[in-house]
């Protein structure tokens, strides 16, 4: 005689059947560690709201960790569509507020778990799960093909390109991030899951970044050549910046859009033994930064302002400052990613390049044309992976993903 | 004109040459965040002590990221093998107490820097770095034909192997633990970096375990199939439990192994979708616990007791008993994967096991023929990578890796 059984991080309401109600109950009295008894809803400065103008995971302080995942939709219909996005709309609202998936009715204990369980102890630890829109999917299939915005446009071929196509594309994404790993996995894992007969993951990737300072005013962190990286980027607080270089304005066109940004994903592999036989003076020069302080060459701190002009004409700052592009910036997000070795022995290792724009064809396009072709740190990276996303505007209570867009 | 440049992550000693040493000097002093100025010696309890009997990594409370890499190596003879396994040990004594990699001689602003320099504002976080030796490296190379110790004994095959050659075997393994994921792949990088002509990585998994529990008391971590795994190990202050399953003792044989211990390390890939759409009863049979709060089934919390004879006849908490397999007992030591996805949407997920044993032949090898014949478990894991590797002694302050069998 099964029993409803609801899996929650909090409440451990345990029917009981054949292994004995009454004993099971004892135990949920007795929930070492995790288990929170206070109310359903959590003001933790753990959590990061869900509800907004804009996603969460654009604009919010870097987490730890990033699992991101590629989903070809299967659906047949504008339907199907519709109620993934609903569906993952609801899970992500729960797993962000630290409650784990549940079906609408009581799941039953015969029945597999709402949730796979491997966060049942864990805090959701800042966890941001951010959803956005491939060109793919503006094809026939869901009646999109005229809906397409003009900045989800592809990218060109660039100098150092070597796309493997398993690691490109995709008509949806995924981004979670979260201080602790198995909560970022455990989010996708559950998305992915909810998603059967509707969408099947087409690549991963994961990444960690910096392992402690959680806010803007935190060290900058270093890169996997063992360089501050990061150090001009955009504060996520800096609300004129934002407004200027990363949401969609209602002026850019594709009204369903505004409030919303466009990511360009690059999977970027380093080549890191080499680097590694490079004296400190090249790398330094490469970079147009000290390693140790991460200075501009010639001046003192870090912050200290950068003269372009001033640096070598090959280097990585130099070639990408601002004043080079007219004035555009972008909000980078990435993490670093190690993923074994390959077949020679090397790291598999580079950073998985994350940044948000108003319009890439402004932004990371022409800065990429610039790097890609005279970067002196061009030598040392290949890019392996690529996608554009239209990364819709953020959710109210009630609403969900890509409402705004179809419905 | 270059001059000694040393990179540390307490003392930022800059030599001036071309980029003006007094700015540069002057920077260090406001250098933020990581740069700590007191000795040169950290007491932090984030440090875990490199030196004594045993090596760090093996009793130590987990850590929450693991960088595993097995070597081949490529030294002609068996001076370079020492030479090795020498730098080796002084890298690691370095960075386990919190300071970078160093050359013996001044390093010069023209070399390479002889740090990567990824973890210059990080703290180690609990770096435990451990070397183990494998059964290949007993052949006719270097002279260790009659040295190798019984228990470091090829693993028969089992059902449910579908092992990839390229994540089995090794001369040589390096396991480094820290808190912060880029500390440890810091370690991996530095020392096959310093490897360069001496040996190559064969193979490299990463792992995750649990955020935040970093004490032997703390709760226990769930696995990919979100139950509580480890209930029952060993913990790393029961001496008795140690002396008696984990550390290799002077009668076992192979004195030079006296205080080190032997490593099983398997790659179990888990089906994480076939699990996920199991109902929770039948997880609950498979595994013989409760998914909740771990407990045996029929007992109420997850620390009573294990009747083995009162679970499901194919579950694995009863295969698994000491109480089958002669008291046996291994100090496990795993991590959870995820390496992206796979060819067909499915999370490449599962556990990478690590476990530690006085004699596999008398702890893994039965417990696993065991559970690989009829473990219900087992219809949702495959067994990719296997390795077996001998775990030296620990050091003195001047003492080296594997200087008991080369010294």
């Amino acid at each position: 005689m099964p029993a409803t059984h609801r899996l929650s991080r909090r409440h451990l309401l345990v029917g009981g059947g054949a292994l004995g109600a009454v004993g099971m109950v004892g135990a949920v009295a007795g929930l070492p560690g995790g288990g929170e008894t206070h109310g359903d809803h959590d003001a933790s400065p753990q959590l990061v709201e869900f509800h907004g103008p804009h996603q969460a995971g654009i604009a919010t302080p870097v987490q730890q960790h990033l699992h991101f995942a590629a989903f070809d939709v299967t659906a047949n219909d504008l339907a199907g569509l519709v109620a993934l996005l609903q569906d993952w709309t609801a899970a992500a609202r729960a797993m962000t507020a630290n409650r784990p998936v549940e079906r609408v009715e009581s799941a039953r204990r015969l029945a597999p778990p709402s949730d796979t369980g491997e966060t049942l102890d864990l805090h959701a630890a800042r966890l941001t799960i951010t959803v956005g829109l491939g060109r793919s999917l503006f094809d026939d299939r869901f009646g999109l093909a005229d809906r397409s915005p003009a900045p989800l446009a592809d990218l060109p071929a660039y100098p150092g390109d070597v796309l493997d196509p398993a690691r490109c594309g995709g008509d949806l994404v995924i981004q979670t991030c979260s201080d602790d790993p198995q909560v970022a996995v455990h989010a996708v894992r559950n998305l992915s899951r909810i998603a059967t007969g509707l969408a099947a993951v087409r690549w991963a990737q994961l990444g960690f970044g910096k392992a402690s300072a959680t806010d803007t005013a935190g060290p900058t962190p270093r890169n996997l050549f063992g360089f501050k990286d990061g150090t001009a980027n955009i504060r996520g607080d800096d609300a004129d910046a934002l407004a200027d270089h990363v949401w969609a304005q209602p002026s850019d066109g594709s009204a369903w859009m505004a409030g919303g940004s466009y990511l360009v994903a690059r999977r970027i592999r380093m080549t890191v033994e080499s680097w590694d036989r490079t004296s400190l003076e090249d790398q330094e020069r490469a970079v147009g930064r000290t390693k140790d302080v991460g200075a501009p060459l010639g001046a003192a701190r870090e912050h200290d302002r950068v003269r372009p002009h001033g640096l070598p004409t090959d280097s990585h700052v130099r070639l990408a400052h601002p004043s080079l592009h007219g004035g555009v910036r972008m909000l980078r997000r990435g993490f670093s990613f190690v993923d074994g070795a390959d077949e020679l022995g090397h790291l598999d290792a580079g950073l998985f390049f994350l940044a948000y724009q108003r319009d890439p064809r402004r932004a990371f396009v022409p800065v990429q044309a610039e790097l890609s072709r005279h970067d002196a740190m061009s030598r040392y990276v290949r890019h392996t992976g690529s996608s554009v996303w239209a990364v819709p505007p953020g959710v109210g209570p009630d609403g969900w993903w890509g409402e705004t867009l179809l419905g």
